[in-house]
This record gives C-alpha cells, sequence and structure tokens, in this order.
C-alpha cells in the first residue's frame, strides 16, 4: 500500500520509522516545513496537495496537530477517495460526524484509533462493543502529562511546578502545558470516545472541565488524610437521552482500580449492557506507542477490517455532575465533603467525589 | 449467517440469548442432551453431525467444555469447512495448532476469544499487537474463581472454605473447583495466550502450577505485615527463544495494577515491543460476558474481518521461575523472603516475589 504522511514531528517520525520497516508499506510523500527537505529526501512534500491529491497514494496519515490546516487536509484526502488515519484529537473532536460522512460516501477507511490513550486499543474495543452492546458509561485517566504531576506530587511530595518541570524534561508535557493543566486534552478525548460509543454528537466544548493548577502538597495531604487519592478524571455517561460529562480532579478510594494507574500511563473503563465493565491500560502519549497506534490503522485497512461509520446526527445535550455528586471543597487550609456544589468559584479548590 | 450451537449450559444459553435478539444470525440447530428437547424445540439435534456436517450452516459455536468430544466435534466442523467459534480453554490450550491449521486450508474462521478472560477482548487484542510488535512477556489474574476467593479472604478475614462456599453460592466457583485452586485453569489459558503471543506451541502440561488450598488466614496477615498483597498469577516470557512460565501465588506490591483487581474482575497485562506494556480488565466469567465475547466473534466472521492463523510448528522448551526468582516461604508460624527456591515440598507454602 502507498502512503502519505502529513507531518513529521515526534508522532510522525515514528510512524515513518515503523512503515519504513515494512516491506510493503511504502510511504511515498511526507508533507513538512522546508527545515526537513534534507531529511526526507525525495520524499519531501512542500504542499498538501502533493499528499491528499496524489493518484498513487491510497491511504493518508494526518500527524501534524492543530485544527484549521488538518481540516482541509483530511477533507481533501477522504474526497479524493483515499484512507485517512489521524491521532488528532483536536480536529476528530470538532469534525468527526463530517469525516465520517465522507468517508461512507467514498466507501474509504477514517480511523483515529491514536487520538485517544495513545497505544491503547480503546477506540477499536469499543466499535467492537458497541456491535452487540450498549454501552452507557466510560470513564478514565486520559492524558499522561496530568497523571504524571499528580503522580509525581502524590508519591514523592514535590510541589505541581517541580512535576511539571520534570515533566517537561522527560518529554511527558509540552511547553505549554495549559491544554493538559486545564483538562481541555481531555474534553477533546471523552468526546470522540462519548460521540462514538452514544452514535452521536456531543459537543467537547460543552463539557464541564476543572483544572489541577490549584492543587498544591497541602491539598494533597488532606485528600489522603480522607482516604482518598486525587486524580484527575474525564467522565462520561447516557442517561434518558442526555449526556453528563465533566473532566475535573476527582477523589477516588484505595480499592478504585484508577488508583494504580500511575505516572504517564492511562487508563479508560466503560461499561457494557452485556459485558459488565471493561478496563484497558497503557502508555497513553509518546512516539512509538502512538505511531503503533496508527501502523496498527495502516494494518487495519491493509487486511480489509470492517469499515465502521458513526451514524446519524443526534447532537446529545451535555451536563455536569455540579448539583448532582458529592464534592469536595477546599478552603484556608482545610477541606470538607459536601452533598452538592452550590458554585465552584466559593472555593480555592473543588474535586468530585467519584 | 446460519448458526449451529453445541451445548447448551450456562454459557451456550447465554449465546442463544443475544442471538435470537438479532434479524440476521440465526441458530438453525442446538446439540444438547435429551432434556433439554421441549426447551429446544424443533432446534434441538441430537447428533452432533446434525450441526457439524449440516449443509445448511456456516459457523458452529462450541459451547460444552471437556476435550475428546468437543475436539471431535470442532474438527469435523473445520473439515466441513464450517467457522468454529470456541470459549473451551481446555481443547483450545491442546489443539490450537491443529485446529488453525485446518481453518486455514479450508479457508474459515477459527475464533475462540472467550477462551480466555471471559468477556475481555484480549485474544483479538493481541492477535491486532503482534502484527506491529513482538510479544515477549504476559501475565495476569485470568482465574475469577481463585481471586474472588482470595480476596474475600484478603478484604473481609474468611477462610477458604468460607470464601470457596460463598463463591460457589454466587456461581463463581464450579462444584468441584480443584481445577481453578490448583492453577489447571489458569495454566490452559496461559498456555493459549502463550501460543498465540510467540507464534508456536507451548504444552500446557509443562507450565509449573502451584495452587492455592494451602492458603490460610494466617499467611495472608503474614504477607501483608511484610507489605505485599497475595495474589494468584500466571506469567509467561520468551526469554532467548525459550519459555519461562508459571502459575502460582505471588506477592505483589501496593502500586502493581494488579492490587486493584479484586473478586470476580480478570485483568491481563502484556508487554509490547514498541507500545510499552497494554493491560485489560473485565469480568473473567459469567453467562453474558463470556457469550457476548462469542458473539464478537460471530459478527468477526459476519463483517468479513481478517482472518488470523497461528503460524508454523515450533514448540518451545518451557521453563518455570523456581531458581531465578525470590521467594516467600512459610512454615510454623512464620514467613520469610529467600533469593531462590529450593525446593517447593520444604515449606508449608510457597509463593513467587513478583
Amino acid at each position: 500500500m502507498n502512503i502519505g504522511l502529513l507531518g513529521c514531528g515526534t508522532i510522525g517520525s515514528g510512524v515513518l520509522e515503523l512503515l519504513d520497516k515494512t516491506n510493503d508499506l511504502k510511504v511515498l510523500k511526507v508533507l513538512d516545513l522546508p527545515s526537513k527537505k534534507d531529511f526526507l529526501g525525495e520524499r519531501f512534500a512542500a504542499n498538501y496537495n502533493e499528499v491528499c491529491a496524489n493518484p498513487e497514494i491510497e491511504t493518508v496519515i494526518e500527524a501534524m496537530g492543530g485544527n484549521q490546516f488538518p481540516y482541509e487536509c483530511i477533507k481533501t484526502a477522504l474526497s479524493n477517495g483515499k484512507n485517512v488515519i489521524t491521532s488528532n484529537k483536536e480536529v476528530v473532536s470538532l469534525h468527526i460526524e463530517e469525516f465520517y460522512k465522507i468517508a461512507k460516501e467514498k466507501g474509504v477507511y477514517f480511523l483515529c484509533e491514536a487520538s485517544v490513550g495513545g497505544g491503547i486499543p480503546i477506540i477499536c474495543s469499543l466499535i467492537d462493543s458497541i456491535k452487540i452492546n450498549k454501552v452507557n458509561k466510560i470513564y478514565g485517566i486520559i492524558n499522561g502529562t496530568t497523571n504524571f504531576i499528580l503522580t509525581k506530587m502524590n508519591k514523592e511530595g514535590v510541589s505541581l511546578d517541580e512535576a511539571l518541570a520534570e515533566a517537561k524534561r522527560l518529554g511527558f508535557a509540552e511547553f505549554d502545558a495549559t491544554a493538559d493543566l486545564e483538562g481541555l486534552d481531555m474534553t477533546r478525548k471523552i468526546c470522540i470516545l462519548s460521540s462514538i460509543a452514544y452514535g452521536g454528537v456531543v459537543d467537547y466544548s460543552k463539557i464541564y472541565h476543572y483544572g489541577i493548577t490549584k492543587v498544591t502538597k497541602e491539598i494533597l495531604a488532606d485528600v489522603k488524610a480522607l482516604g482518598y487519592t486525587l486524580k484527575f478524571i474525564a467522565q462520561s455517561e447516557l442517561v434518558n437521552g442526555e449526556v453528563f460529562a465533566s473532566v475535573e480532579p476527582c477523589l477516588i478510594d484505595a480499592g478504585n482500580p484508577l488508583c494504580g494507574v500511575n505516572y504517564e500511563f492511562n487508563a479508560v473503563y466503560y461499561d457494557c449492557e452485556f459485558n459488565d465493565k471493561l478496563g484497558f491500560y497503557g502508555k497513553g502519549a509518546g512516539k512509538l506507542p502512538t505511531a503503533s497506534a496508527m501502523v496498527a490503522d495502516v494494518k487495519r485497512i491493509e487486511t480489509n477490517s470492517p469499515k465502521y461509520y458513526f451514524e446519524k446526527g443526534k447532537e446529545y445535550a451535555v451536563n455536569n455532575y455540579l448539583d448532582s455528586s458529592k464534592y469536595y471543597v477546599y478552603d484556608g487550609n482545610k477541606g470538607k465533603i459536601i452533598d452538592k456544589l452550590d458554585n465552584v468559584d466559593n472555593y480555592e479548590f473543588v474535586a468530585r467525589i467519584f
């Protein structure tokens, strides 16, 4: 199969490395900035149409990140009858319905396994599950940066700034980690999982998110004294035709399997009609885990795996848990647990009792 | 698709229930004892050839358990060009190579997702992983009965006999639970996973197993005082072309994700070349979880998912960890940790330090 690659940064170069080891999967063209021209040689493409409108290319792999430009590229590739694989949670969370629609019209694949949970095969498992089960609840730790930071703070007693600096040093955090710390990254991912699981559009911008920037050593000690562990969790549920979803710090019991998910690891759980709870664990980010999820998508195309398309245009109402869940609220130097949250802004820090 | 079912006990009746809800998957014939004749009506089959040699049936689902008779049935069905789906870990662990060979010759599916981990999609994930990664280590809790018993003992302070009685009362243990308690059930399952992951025959009868029948409240208290939790774990590794495997009680650290796998839940982890560690969690047994794993296999056939066949006839040497791992040994009323195990029989109870 002839492949075109959009973006040769961390993930894209991992994809190139894995595909170049195979005999049958040939990367013909790679779009990147002119600075990569020497490295890429004859495969260098300066214009996205050399990839997305290239008649020799069957499958386009997008690994650029961002929204507007990847959106144009993916739409062009699909409209030209090419299979598309992407790891870009931003563009998928915004346009999944349209991408599935064009892919269906053209009879090609749109695959986005790597957009959630890095190397964890969560999307293909979810698609398998919904063929026979209703899935009505999904939750998990799906951001490696913030889980690394909280684990480091919890286990090693360092401050948030120190943990963040270490995460950057190890390559687990971007230079600007705001999207991670504020929970925006996880809203994209829980939006994608919810849209697929519930078969309708879940507007990511309506998902309540509350970040972890205010977490201190004192708060973690207080939470521990109450018998809990603080984790940054994304959750979504389908209840009577409406979605409840949030991305927020949560207090979890010692017995909860999420307690054992530490550092850069991720875990996602979902509840199935016939199959109770299923869970998936692995590295949520990183060059080779993410690249191997994308190559697994390539293999799905190569072996003619069943195509899946998102059906129908239902758009779900999105609610949060603020007035239906117990919350931990922290003020001054002490926290307490209250039955529901009146106003987030009344407290220094709040976290849901999971 | 027209389906024939072999066995209508707990799992088989679950499969029938799920398939009868669909419009396109028709169960034409069900083999069972004459006592089920009234319940099954026109679909009742008294002889396995009414299913396995029936020209109208494309896919045969085997849910009987046991070895010799299911082996004959599966071989007959495959040889007659029918797809076969089974949940029978005994027959799969003994004959997987032969089943894949006949299936490949006939161009049909041989699928056994439900034979390990009940509703957990571990086998399809493993097969996906080995298409692009080498998998060289697999471990987990893959027996719900014994995990239920140990969790009950650990958390509620009951004796093994009391926990076993409760497991039977709740349907988590067979009348004769020896195969579970001695680890035989898990040797079958780790054998299947290892054979698929390493692409060669792993003789299940050579896998070292040491049961949990000697576990007492005193031992659990002693293990806890040492800072560990006792879990019954199956493990296998491929090291320099040889397999190391065992099914034995192990002492695990509080930080190990397996600590959070409790009661009838199972979890399996494996290490991938490019993808680090992947983990899968869910109900390892039970009517509907197991039945839904079998129906997921039916869906794989219906949607023309890629066929997978076990390649080649390498038979691996199988070693254990006795002289290469630290062990906890218990005698009289106290345990200690030693560098390697001289002789299992020198102690009342032994468990590996995981």
